[in-house]
């Protein structure tokens, strides 16, 4: 390969875009974030990352609390819509025609009834980084819809048909390349002779 | 949708699941990280969250610098089996038949040469979580191969094939659902009338 060096840049792709939700249940408000991520297995952590300019930063900030929501192929419009409008202009929920309900755990932290899996968020700590301020948070509940669940009640995520984004553009997952841990599982002997 | 509520858990998907290059040149590392993420644009920085425990944790906090590599569908072998495989035992580059290349800008900080897109990144902040250390770092340089490169030096990622990690699954990008700011975007007169 013949490579080219450039600046630092954010090209950290593919990434899921994120919907979150925020502000109480009377107004709430939905944002795109595409900077986000798993920063903790144990306990649960998420990070997101927001412009301080942002409607959504104060009303996460004075709360403590947010949403996740997964987003699906059917909310894939309103996903790019809520990262290009404010919410102090528009109710998103109205216009997107979406829904808000209370969250199982916390209070102030309205989740998306559309979206399939829905995690509950904590703040625990805001760093200032730059033109984004670094969001850190437990997630202290998952509302997770039973229409993913197997007859064993076993999550089978592939169900909800989630997005990615990917350098501007917004795909649904592909075909299946491997599963964890399968460049060294043994094949059963069992089906080696078949 | 009917929910049921469980407790905390990872399951914010999909993510990207990238690899991560670290330790001298004489004696890279490889791991893979799923708990990674953009968190700033300007300047620009990432994260990563490894556990204390993981042999690359010891050789990125004493360098300062790591590099992220963006695997490609070619990769996803080794991907999976530098995530669960230690360094500590293997020579991930010569068992996964990979090799490390010097950074364009950081000198404690080897590249994947067989990933088309590698980005430099020096360490800003270490903050323990619990089973995993976060590791705030800017990206201070990014290293671009000219294959994904159209004639007028535009980056096309997409022809770089890259994969994403759901929930067990390494999976290809799907179909093309929209592009940043299609919801918004007038259509051209000119198209309209066709």
């Amino acid at each position: 390969m013949s490579k080219q060096s450039w600046r630092g840049s954010t090209l950290l792709n593919p990434e899921p875009p994120v919907l979150v939700s925020c502000g109480g249940l009377e107004q709430p408000n939905l944002i795109t974030i595409g900077w986000t991520g798993t920063i903790c297995t144990q306990p649960s952590m998420v990070s997101i990352s927001v412009r301080p300019e942002r409607y959504s930063h104060h009303l996460i900030k004075e709360s403590g609390q947010f949403a996740i929501n997964l987003p699906t192929e059917q909310l894939v419009r309103a996903v790019d819509w809520c990262g290009v409008k404010s919410g102090r202009d528009n109710d998103k929920f109205a216009a997107c025609k979406l829904h808000a309900a209370p969250g199982s755990v916390l209070t102030d932290c309205p989740i998306l009834e559309e979206s399939p899996v829905n995690l509950e968020c904590r703040v625990t700590q805001v760093i200032p980084l730059g033109s984004h301020d670094l969001f850190l948070a437990e997630v202290v509940a998952c509302d997770v819809d039973e229409s993913l669940l197997d007859e064993n009640g076993k999550l089978c995520l592939d169900k909800a048909k989630l997005i990615v984004y990917s350098h501007g553009e917004y795909l649904s997952l592909g075909k299946k390349l491997g599963t964890f841990g399968y460049s060294v599982r043994k094949k059963k002997p069992g089906k080696r002779k078949k």
